[in-house]
């Protein structure tokens, strides 16, 4: 019977989940593979230390190069994170002729392009589904489910922590604050949570799904990026009155062949599919050309959930090698490379001023006589079409209000220009806080 | 450049959005591909009938033989729909070493087992991704994205019209005939509806669903099945009260090694991701032992949704077809096929009665003083727990009034033998009604 051969480097939570997979599915999956699928070899950095699964002695290396140079090895897993030296390793692992498989999204993002140029050169191929959204199959539905797809727009909650501490603001009306700490007490946050809350974590993976869905090299600094930190329980209570959730949102959209990636907190209309994504779960909402409207929902996140994704790619990529070894007769080792999907074209980005948005506008003024006027006049100057006005007085004793503004679809830039002016008035109380709509 | 020819046997609205891909979305497939990929034929009934998209005349033919007999040609789409011809059709294309493309749930469901059996035996492939839930890549999902998971759960909704019908009722207190005839109006209803709205349409998807989760050959029969034409407004106001939602929902379901398979009509929590899936559309919620949770979301019919997902798998199969190729020297045409992937296991179903559920219960009474105690004592003799209990009196003057009680976990052949019990009572004014319930 044809053995397959796994390696795996980095035995940390989600490799340790990948074991307990071919612990407890590992006979399921052969079952569905025909063929046998062995995990031969796992190197860590501590043979000595306690493991939570039990293992062979002989299965532990500390020398990743054992993994890399057994011709036995058909498949590496890189699971040690960070950039060096899991990028090593993944392309010491390719030139060797193995295939990779990797969660690692800040590789992907930053180096994708010219690892999937070295996984086609080796005939060999890259599994990288557990580097974005987990468990949830968000990569084959873009290479596959959706091949036959021009891509309009991705709109994403990808990001797990900051999913739940606005969930949570939007539930229990905690602070920020209250809400990230509830979130590290549950193990949804880290201790320095800072990649997420500032959306960094969500641009990693809005630049790979980016890559995917508009074959173009987009790179993490290409995201426009913001974070949630200034988003309070006053906000939330603003978007909920007017029938909207706040959510941390990336997204990707065409615009005539550009493509705006951007990551920002957004009022979500109620009835979106996405505003139901509750806690820690990710979703991806994917528009095409032709299947219209998609969403894929699952853990972000997780020893288990990771290690299915992660899993997944192990066995597509298996029945390959397995039927190239049924081919070796045959003169090349020419393997599909999901790579050849990535039909790289020139990068071509939207600058976030040029994006068209709808957006909510916050006013917090003097009620005096004019006002409405004066801000809805200086918008007008600018350009930019009202939907709707609110105006209301928040302490009637101190004389102060509120105007809120809903505008019809209309560029950045040109808003920001109009917010500049506005701030210098001096009927202003506190600052004006802008949302953008997503209905 | 190396061709890979494409055959359609049928051009109705699926066949149509087909041809409309190959158009529009045809040169950036190809550009993702690396080759060339040609719809070469069509085989229609009449060819001098006018045709919504341009044509050249040598591209039909009334004879589907042409496609079937053409060496050239190795994939073929059966769009015709129906049982016969389109088996044959199907089973001549394999047997010729043909990958056979279809979105026929019907012939899926009731002879997929066979078909894949000579697939295999032929070394090709079928694609089946349109028969279930139009552009949602559920089939993928089920056989790659978790290809690593024991699926625990299955729970769909899986057809548009009663989805629409229940969502309209819901929102505005349309009655079901009323909610069917808008449907009807807008087309999203058959005239004659009635394997939409007896549940049949959602069994045949989900008998193809608990194949794939479960290895083991589930025909339509095998499918408890309830459809929805007894939901009234009253019951989705009742549900609506008490935080639910009144979904048909097809449920696939594993326990210790046999498996449920129903479609009925349930009180779904408001929380339930399921329950924010709205109008036409389709969803899958799918429980893996090592993904946990997740979902899959997108419109169920249409012409360019459903044509899409068909495309997916012409876009597969010509990838494998074109690997082949290349790969001529080879002394066998093994190729990877999904079939592979259905594990088959000896059929083992769990009988509706034995399945376990909470329930709703609600018992239209005349009220007078006993009336619960009777109730709940007959409950309790079955050893059916309740968890909540609510009585209100509905028409003073009338002296009538409901009970209504939630239970916990109890095996619905138990629930049955009590309601039986219960209907013998002389102080019920009409029919007790109860929903299963899905939190």
């Amino acid at each position: 019977m044809t053995v397959i051969n796994v390696g795996l480097i980095g035995l940390g939570t989600v490799g340790t989940g990948l074991v307990r997979i071919f612990h407890e599915n590992g006979s399921l999956v052969e079952n569905k593979l025909g063929f046998s699928l062995r995990l031969k070899k796992i190197a860590v950095k501590d043979i000595s230390k306690a493991r939570e699964i039990p293992l062979g002695k002989s299965v532990l290396t500390d020398k990743a190069r054992e993994i890399l140079d057994d011709p036995d090895i058909d498949i590496v897993v890189e699971l040690v994170g960070g950039e060096n030296p899991a990028k090593e390793f993944i392309i010491s692992a390719l030139n060797k002729g193995k295939s990779v498989v990797t969660a690692n999204k800040l590789i992907l993002a930053k180096h994708g392009k010219e690892l999937f140029e070295i996984a086609d050169k080796n005939a060999v191929d890259i599994g990288f589904e557990a580097s974005v959204a987990g468990t949830i199959p968000i990569v084959r539905a873009l290479e596959e489910g959706l091949a036959a797809n021009k891509i309009e727009k991705i709109v994403a909650i990808v990001n797990g922590t900051t999913n739940y501490i606005l969930t949570r603001m939007t539930q229990t009306f905690k602070t920020f604050d209250e809400a990230l700490k509830e979130a590290q007490e549950l193990g949804f946050a880290e201790a320095d949570p800072s990649m997420d809350i500032k959306g960094n974590d969500s641009a990693y993976k809005l630049a790979i799904l980016s890559m995917l869905a508009f074959g173009m090299k987009i790179l993490p600094e290409d995201v426009f990026t913001e974070g949630i930190t200034g988003v309070t329980p006053e906000h939330i209570e603003r978007a909920n009155s007017f029938g909207y959730v706040i959510k941390l949102i990336a997204v990707a959209e065409s615009f005539n062949g550009k493509v705006s990636c951007r990551v920002h907190p957004v009022f979500l209309e109620a009835k979106h599919p996405l505003s139901a994504v509750q806690n820690e779960f990710n979703a991806i909402y994917v528009v095409g050309n032709a299947a219209g409207e998609t969403m894929y929902y699952g853990r972000g996140a997780g020893q288990m959930p990771t290690a299915s994704a992660v899993m997944s790619d192990v066995i597509e990529l298996a029945e390959r090698h397995f039927r190239d070894c049924k081919k070796k007769d045959c003169p090349s080792r020419v393997m599909e490379t999901k790579t050849r999907s990535l039909f790289w074209r020139e990068k071509s980005i939207l600058p976030a001023d040029e994006v068209f948005n709808k957006y909510y506008l916050c006013f917090p003024i003097v009620d005096q006589p004019g006002v409405i006027g004066k801000i809805t006049t200086i918008l007008g100057v600018h350009g930019i079409s009202i939907s709707a006005v609110k105006a209301t007085i928040v302490d009637k004793s101190k004389n102060r209000g509120l105007v809120e503004i809903f505008t019809h679809s209309v560029r950045e830039g040109t808003v920001k220009k109009a917010l500049a002016e506005i701030t210098g008035l001096s009927m202003l109380t506190e600052s004006i806080f802008f949302y953008r709509i997503i209905e």
